[in-house]
């Protein structure tokens, strides 16, 4: 890897896949499709992009019992141990319901409620990821989604990969259907015959996926569109460069794309990082996306010191970072901007992919800078509540009506003075009784 | 107003405008001259669009001070105690970070940060409304931003309104700028050499300006895209059929598509509102407006009881709810999806739009199904943290590679695997020192 001195301005930003004109209508015409015809529309699709004739759209019971079969007892125990940790995680980022009231006996407050319906994507073929269901589904579950349906496009068999299902099951996915692709988004969005439509689609696809996401956005929330992955590791002196070099490779095996940056306080580990990132690769399975990761995005931005090295950090904005310093905590206190942090040497980052329990849906691409990891707000919205008592109405009600006239909306004032005329005229609603 | 009988499946939905393939090119050369140009596409465009050659962009103290002088003293001291309110409210959204540890030692959490800078839109023209300065800035200042960038179109005579600049003053923005437009945005999202770039943009603006926040979304985290206001009251036969009137025609004179709904159990109220209605209607100085907007979406939606009433505010999740009933809060309980909700008959719509303190920029079109107010977490971001102890690795570490083996990732495997060969074999950072 490529050794270079901190000049300020380091980015992580690779140009994001917007697809071409000919993709988007394309994607634009599979929803418009499904609009009209429904189930009709997936099933065509289903056989023209999977190659498969289904009868049925919906995963049975007995297809989950199966797939959950088809996995080792050894393996659906930690599947279902990561499952806790995920939720016991999730479960602290839940909010209440607040009011509050003053003298006058006003009420004011915020209203918590959990989305009805989510949709979650998976996509197909090796890409499907146990790890990657637990982590979209298990925050809506915690968040008080009633409906969670997954998505996932069926193999040329016409299954869903087993290991999916099993997670599936283990993180409580209500309705699972066997349809991928842009018209499975749309499905989602607009409802079909079979599926009924959902408030928020969340999880990762290729870029027709990710197209008819931006398509339907406004019509359905949606998580945001994740780019390649990034790992960023901070480290002095006192980090073992075969473990730093291992964590590098470890997101690097992801992509092509995939980005791994070393910023650090020692020229020794610098070079003794490249070193090991060579030697490793060459016993890597993925040696291939990884080498070609590492030749393109990987690097080793040399600092002055430790507030030289958190600043190049805060630049990059990292989806991960790693601090691998003698201080950890002390590191982490100056950094603004990352997805997710990991401190000290048993925190490597598959710990955070899989296990320990915080979620491994994070922002990509510099937008750590305004984005977080996906979380239980992502499915729970607010309602703001008023409740004006009289007395606070009376002694208010003149300057709301200049207020409102000042911005030239008379209609407003008339309906605040429209109560002042009432006054003592009513036996009706006070607002006071509950 | 038409009173029609309540039968499943109400919706407040009007088509949303999303362009013409003639401003959406529009909208992307202006970005992409911005991007190549900077401040000298700025002066362009303002000339072209606006109609005034300026000389510099920013708006100086000076101009400030004036702008805050042409207000009457009665005004400035009635912003200012709303924008207490305001902020007084959006404090009680704060969150704290949070660490959780257990008995091995190993610390999880979550960091609250805020974003660094986020820009605010403000309409030009007549559509200058202070309230919403405030209602856009106050939450931002409140999370902890630290720059604050309002950007406007000018005037003929190169000046922004008086009393937005009164109202920025008061919020506390820190840099205001005279430009607008997809120009505005550009510079933004991209930065110029006078305005450097932001995290996140918010506030109103017409098509253009709406059609360069949805180019810029991903470069720049956006506030949701709004459509017309809307109200839905829902209402007993002890609501006020005047005040219930005036409140409709608060929401109708915004916009020919406004939107203005009362559900109701009372045949009576009905009635009685449908001629309250024409008859304040005659007397509006916006009454075209209103007149328009309650003709092509004003609707009375007579219900059975109070649980199809509740039923069909759900279906509608209308951006604002007055809830005139016997027991409102009894009500508020059921309601699942409003922006926002107003209890009794003091709480009528314009006490929230302009002075109580909840936020006035709420979800439009059915949105509140999965959205919120705008609020403090707009413009705080999360990053979780990862601290495993020693003692945690070496249970877990093995479970973890084997979660990653399932998933074919090897190098992940490795990566934890790399920490176990190094037991005892290094002073280096333990991640548990401080």
């Amino acid at each position: 890897m490529k050794i270079e001195r901190y000049s300020e301005g380091v980015s992580l930003k690779r140009s994001v896949d917007s697809g071409t004109d000919e993709q988007r209508n394309t994607v634009r015409d599979i929803i418009l499709d499904v609009r009209n015809s429904g189930d009709l529309a997936l099933f065509t699709y289903t056989e023209r992009f999977d190659g498969v004739k289904l009868t049925g759209l919906k995963v049975t019971e007995k297809e989950i019992e199966e797939g959950t079969a088809a996995l080792s007892k050894e393996h659906i125990a930690i599947i279902r141990e990561a499952a806790g940790n995920i939720q016991s995680f999730h479960q602290k980022q839940q909010r209440n319901s607040w009011m509050t009231t003053d003298e006058t006996g006003t009420m004011l407050g915020q209203k918590i409620t959990a989305l009805d319906a989510v949709g979650v994507y998976v996509p197909g073929g090796t890409a499907a990821y146990p790890s990657s269901v637990l982590m979209n589904v298990l925050p809506a579950l915690v968040a008080g989604v009633q409906r969670i349906v997954m998505v996932s496009p069926p193999a040329k068999d016409g299954k869903l990969a087993p290991v999916v299902l099993a997670a599936a099951k283990i993180a409580g996915v209500t309705e699972i259907y066997k349809v991928g692709g842009a018209q499975a988004i749309a499905a989602l969005a607009y409802g079909t015959q079979t599926i009924a439509k959902v408030d928020k689609i969340v999880g990762p696809g290729n870029i027709f996926v990710a197209l008819a996401k931006r398509e339907v956005f406004g019509d359905v929330a949606i998580d945001m569109i994740a780019g390649p992955s990034e790992i960023a590791i901070l480290a002095d002196e006192t980090a073992v460069a075969s473990e730093a070099a291992s964590d590098l490779l470890s997101q690097a095996e992801h992509d092509p794309r995939a980005c791994s940056v070393l910023v650090t306080t020692s020229l020794k580990l610098a070079e003794e990082v490249s070193a090991e990132v060579e030697n490793q690769l060459a016993r890597l399975p993925r040696r291939e996306i990884a080498e070609q990761a590492i030749k393109d995005y990987g690097r080793i931005i040399l600092c002055e010191d430790t507030a030289d090295a958190v600043e190049a950090v805060n630049e990059l904005a990292p989806e991960h970072l790693e601090i691998l310093t003698e201080k950890p905590l002390e590191v982490m206190a100056k950094i603004r901007h990352a997805g997710a942090i990991f401190l000290g040497r048993y925190s490597s980052e598959p710990v955070g992919d899989y296990f320990a329990g915080p979620n491994h849906v994070l922002p990509t691409n510099g937008t750590a800078r305004f984005s977080s990891p996906l979380n239980v707000d992502d499915f729970q919205k607010k309602s703001s509540i008023i409740m004006y008592s009289e007395d606070a109405f009376r002694d208010n009600s003149a300057k709301i009506a200049a207020f409102a006239r000042l911005e030239g909306l008379e209609a407003h004032a008339r309906a605040v003075e429209a109560r002042k005329t009432n006054k003592g005229g009513s036996a009706g609603c006070s607002g006071l009784q509950t």
